[in-house]
């Protein structure tokens, strides 16, 4: 079901911690699909002066994660089960953009996939997730 | 080939910012695998409070591509062109532990696998990722 | 570029052993992408009746190497290095469709992907290939 | 829990129609792993003449699922929800041979590898498979 408050949930999402370590901002997360970016800098490079792979990786996987999020019921949430990566180009520009959106929605597995762009809207990676649907009130595990 | 200086090359490696960012270190090198660590903190978490995906895809990344480091040529470099992350528990530890191991090396692609463990050496997630072995000298691309 | 003679293309394609195994046949392949079918029967069903996974496993494989061919060079051929599927749902239905279609053209790597369908166009699984570009006259590997 | 009967149960899957399609053979599923072969001929050729990846793909299917059987419980079934596959050389070899084993057992998805040999061990190829555990009662789906 869609957000009851999408700009609250955004705000939520762009305060968490590892959003602000790697300068990870959530713009859109719609049934449709979500929208998100990473504004690169020297923090995000590797010993080779190129942005690090896990920077890719936890874009892909927000950008699914958060596509996910607005077809859940109130009381599920997921876990990621699966994570796969497809790196096309390296990275050459100062920021990336995440677009996810759902593939198929069963009843206990989710599947979604995410594309990577520079900033000249080319595309540089794309991934895909899977994620187990949990109820909220049971236990953890998985 | 071992690398000429493993000690050098950990210590380059150690200073490079993405490491530093998300505070992961390079303990070991070797043609027989590597072996990495994450000190976890809130830096790490995501709005759940929970350890972020792409933490542990960057050290699976990680521990991926140094197990293959030290079977390169002088003059050869790797690009990843996949990563597959399989989560397997969520992390409640205080540090997380990758070692990854080269799978298979062929000539021009050269497959790896890596495990993440928790300190008490429970497994949490395991990866494997392919990389294209490049010229150092050639231009880039791919 | 676009195969010289598509009909004479895939009438080889569909007198190979293997296509026939299976009753796997390529109805399209086109740069924009490929269309394959498999006339379910009893054949393809594992031990509890329902169709093997291996079956799905080569239709999304023929669909992404078959989207791939009109891409290549005269003296270019191809390998797959990696096969990714997710299995959506079980296939009820007499015949199942691949329809294949590149998703990057590197100049070593293709990456492509494909989608499975039943008869009433249900998505059934996706899957993701990507290939080694080789040239013909080199000698094999990897 | 280990199969009350392993001599049937392996009879009863290597009666099964795909099985006999591509002459695949379950020879162990123990609590530690599973091996199956498979005996090539011109029926498992793509138009190249060499063995379809297809092939490799139900053996490595078939290695993971047949590893997992013997862990589950009296109404539990597995469907299959992701196979990833990873392919080092072409088979040049009259047999191949899957290895199975289960890598983490959750409770609601079990993660199985599995890897293909040619007769002389060589690896030519690795595969990840991931299953969800179901209970045979309830009604299918995902």
């Amino acid at each position: 079901m869609p957000l009851k408050d999408p700009k609250l949930f955004r705000s939520e999402i762009n305060q968490s911690p590892f959003y602000k370590t790697i300068k990870m901002q959530l713009d859109k997360t719609e049934e449709k699909g979500s929208l998100l970016k990473i504004k690169l800098g020297r923090k995000h490079h590797n010993a080779l002066g190129i942005v690090h792979g896990g920077v890719v990786a936890a874009l892909i996987d927000s950008a699914c994660s958060m596509s996910v999020i607005p077809h859940l019921g109130d009381d599920e949430t997921i876990v990621t089960t699966e994570l796969h990566i497809q790196y096309y180009l390296s990275v050459a520009s100062e920021i990336i953009i995440g677009r996810g959106r759902v593939v198929h929605h069963g009843r206990r597995v989710v599947y979604a996939e995410a594309e990577v762009f520079d900033k000249e809207e080319k595309i540089i990676a794309k991934g895909f997730a899977s994620f187990l649907i949990m109820k909220k009130s049971a236990d953890k595990g998985e």
